[in-house]
């Protein structure tokens, strides 16, 4: 019974692209040494989370074992990856090991949250090795979208885990190492137990293209343009935001970084070395001194965000620059499903001002970081892992690839997040279900998404809210008349007469109804006034508010 | 200056994909005799409508000058055309126009709104002519993706305009008149002013499929499954319903239709004699007896939508009806950009079940009903008009398509909703801009977008909400202490303490600082009150609220 196991347990991730989180232990049932490999964040939307900055997955069941955590692994400096670093290290308080470029982004994280930098250690890519505990970890060099991608090659007593992280099959990839088919032949040869694998386009049915397929579309591109250029992609595409660059000289156009995260992500890329050839740059001060037609502005934004750079464009100006008929825009980026409504009101926008919009609905202006289907299939051909258990994706994902997997005779789990899989044995077997969830960050608090606060913002943002105030005096009778505030409500309804007017009026003949032993309740005066101002909404404009009830009593006091 | 002149002026529809209603008039300006082409609906979101249930073009412009409105035309049974009738018909009052089918459906939101059904006037496609003041309108059979939709053919003593309505060049549609090439090519040959056209997929540059191509494969697909087989499309797609229940057949399933709009659609086919061969169908009653390796059930909701009949089954059950492993769930439809996070949670819901989900990304199960690019051009090419002028859709497709008309050597114009252009000379002309906007339905109120009580519901949902509440007694001093009660914010923030019991604190601390003079003012003293709660809630969880304060003075009473 007390014999030792090897556990993965997702705890964000697997259910979701994004918000990464996975924890790997190996140790006597329940003493458990653990690694956590990422820590990111997601996304929020009007939809689900209105006024949310960012959300992360629920740490709680580590946190209360920290105690035996060895250390954090990062694979790569994506948001969804590292972004939760900050909010949450104080719960966690593991060493961070990552490498050097995703170091610096987690070192930044750090210091903004107030935490500890110096708990980040920047590792090498294997062979250099990071012995904790049970656990003896290399970084794997892969191809993504960013550079030093990694995927993590974890050694344990019971056997060798290969988490790819996010990877793609990109012999060319521009910045960053080549995906190497030989050093994942030989980590394969060398018997893994578990592949960990990355799912998000596993519905993709084409080889997935090289990043280095683009330069030529997009040279050509910026030299037929004829106004401004401005073009957008994610910043940590360096790669990109290079081939876009040197689109830009090649045209005989001047260079501007605009956005933050933009400037950011290049001096990082250059500090770390791994930007060597980027082309000069001009700052916004000096751009403006340039000709449109010799100018390409590289911008943030290429997923709608509001405040960035392509947005506030697409409204007018944005520090000081502003486009206009026969200039181009250039999404070299994909649209992440969610975010259609906000890339299309700028796309439109720019429509009205006569700009051309250029997108990647022909192929030639963006390829994919992630595997697809056949990149997958050669990725378990390269390792031929003893079971495969999909993860990075929506349950669609996880099951799609299992499924592959299963046809192609690997024994697969599906895990979503909180299953904990034992992998000590031959195949994997669901040990346990923990109880996970989502974390919100809004402002600087942390609270849990079942902790009710966003769903009382959807019920106010979907039936708005009325405030009925009634002072009760001190012989428990009103005091003059109730008090009505309506918010996000028709300011008339079937009456054709101020809403709020015609709640008062009725409160006031509810309250010359009651009884003393209602007025003497303030559960029940509530009640029937609550009651009744739904009554008076339904009937006036077919809706049912919320509502609070104030009593003030004087003889409280 | 007052010689007669043709006018064209979307109200709704030149902007975005929805809520169709255009004005074409002709007269003495601003004397002009008016008719009215469509008036429908688009759907809100919680992005940026929450709580809304329908929004429509803002018909005030035409609404002050109804005493000159001869008709309302409605091209077919779309929401998006014929949705806003029931709602708005009272503003206007002119007799409604239209064919058998789309007249039933017609009929049905005028009763249901308690409008009067005598107003709606069945007429029949071409040549049926319908002659008023100035105007002789004839209904022009086109092939769509319902039955019966029309074109409109409009002559003016200054011309003849061919409003196409929605349409796809559909040689084959199953139900409803096939595409006549031939029409179009004579109607143009009597000469055409003006083409006013559905630009919806000027983006897809592929000619569209007929909706004939589809049977084979989805009968295919049905014959191959194992459970049960759920199918869900647009229900006004009679068509493609048939399709559907035909191939449930032809794998010897019983058929049960599943939904309101489902049953109504086919019911009022079937009575308007457009679908004489529906196979028959079984009640949900009946079909619980079935096996489920025997039944196919055909559901609303192929967006996602959460009441509908799809939405439900992936939460759990629909009438009792509960999908499991092996069941096949095929969407025989594709996703309106914006609905794609709500049939994502649908497919993933099902995932988790073990339910396969089919949907077109192959292209095997759905046509568009609108005409493609290509498609486009050979409409051009048929009625060769004196101009065109781009409809249906957001600006870039209303650009992108008069780009294509201009390429092509014909006259153009882009007239987003408001621009009344004048179509009286050999090129149109921009008349006049109208201030257009939106109406939101709500509940039973409707209200402009820009009256303000959507945007307080965002700013509700954005930032939550604090109310405050103070009594001020008859000495003009505070009575008791302030109470507050937040809505939708964190319950702690860094005091680790209740944030209402913060607040309180803090005002507490706030009313004894202020002066008599403050006190003495309700706007001095509720700005003081409301700048203090902002201060905390920033301090506490980094957020500013909104705040409302509510002040009782006894003195008042």
């Amino acid at each position: 019974m007390s014999s030792e196991r090897l556990i993965y347990l997702p705890l964000g991730g697997a259910g979701e692209v994004g918000m990464n989180a996975y924890v790997y232990g190996y140790g006597p049932k329940n003493r458990e040494r653990y690694i956590l490999v990422d820590i990111g964040v997601t996304f929020p939307d009007m939809d689900g989370t209105p006024g949310v900055d960012l959300i992360m997955a629920d740490i709680a069941w580590l946190e209360e074992r920290r105690d035996r955590l060895e250390a954090i692994f990062i694979t790569h400096a994506h948001e969804d990856h590292v972004g939760g670093l900050g909010h949450l290290w104080s719960r966690l308080r593991a060493p961070v090991y990552t490498r050097d470029f995703t170091a610096r982004i987690a070192i930044k994280k750090m210091i903004e949250a107030g935490q500890p930098a110096d708990q980040v250690i920047t590792v090498g890519a294997m062979p250099d090795t990071v012995e904790l505990g049970p656990f003896r970890v290399q970084f794997v060099p892969v191809s993504h979208s960013l550079p030093e991608a990694s995927g993590l090659l974890i050694e344990t007593p019971a056997g060798r885990i290969l988490h790819t992280g996010d990877f793609k099959l990109d012999m060319a990839p521009g910045v960053g190492e080549p995906f190497d088919e030989d050093l994942f032949h030989s980590i394969g040869k060398r018997g893994v137990k578990a592949l960990v694998c990355d799912s998000t386009n596993i519905f993709s049915l084409h080889p997935g293209r090289s990043e280095s397929s683009l330069p030529t579309a997009i040279t050509e591109l910026v030299r037929g343009a004829e106004g401004m250029v401005v073009a957008t992609t994610f910043a940590s595409n360096v790669a990109r935001v290079r081939t876009l660059a040197k689109a830009a000289r090649a045209a005989g156009r001047s260079v501007c970084l605009l956005g933050r995260a933009m400037q950011t992500m290049v001096r990082t890329a250059t500090e770390a070395k791994l930007l060597h050839d980027f082309p000069p740059t001009v700052s916004a001060e000096e751009a403006k001194d340039i000709p449109r037609e010799s100018l390409m502005l590289i911008v943030t934004g290429s997923q709608g965000e509001r405040r960035a750079a392509s947005a506030q464009l697409s409204r007018g100006s944005y520090l000081g620059f502003t486009l206009k008929e026969g200039d181009l825009f250039l999404f070299s980026s994909m649209t992440i499903p969610g975010n259609e409504r906000g890339v299309l009101k700028i796309v439109n926008a720019y429509s009205e001002m006569g700009v051309d919009v250029v997108d990647n609905t022909q192929g030639a202006f963006h390829v994919s970081g992630h595997a697809n289907r056949p990149d997958l299939e050669r990725m378990h051909d390269l390792v031929r892992p003893q079971m495969l258990i999909p993860m990075h994706g929506e349950h669609r994902h996880l099951r799609q690839h299992a499924r592959l997997g299963a046809a192609r005779g690997i024994t697969t789990a599906i895990a979503p997040n909180g299953t904990m899989l034992d992998l000590t044995g031959a195949e994997p077997v669901v040990a346990e279900y923990i109880d996970t969830g989502r974390l919100y960050l809004d402002g600087t608090a942390i609270y849990g998404a079942m902790d009710g606060v966003v769903r009382e913002r959807m019920k106010l943002a979907l039936n708005g809210h009325v405030v009925v105030t009634l002072i009760i005096d001190e012989d428990g009778l009103p005091m003059g008349e109730a008090w009505a505030d309506c918010q996000g409500l028709a300011r008339e309804g079937r009456a054709r007469r101020p809403l709020a007017e015609v709640i008062e009026e009725e409160l006031g003949a509810e309250l010359e109804r009651v009884g003393r032993k209602i007025l003497a309740s303030d559960d029940r005066l509530s009640e029937t006034l609550k009651r009744r101002v739904r009554h008076v909404c339904v009937d006036q404009i077919g809706k049912k508010p919320e509502v609070t009830i104030v009593i003030s009593r004087l003889s409280d006091e």
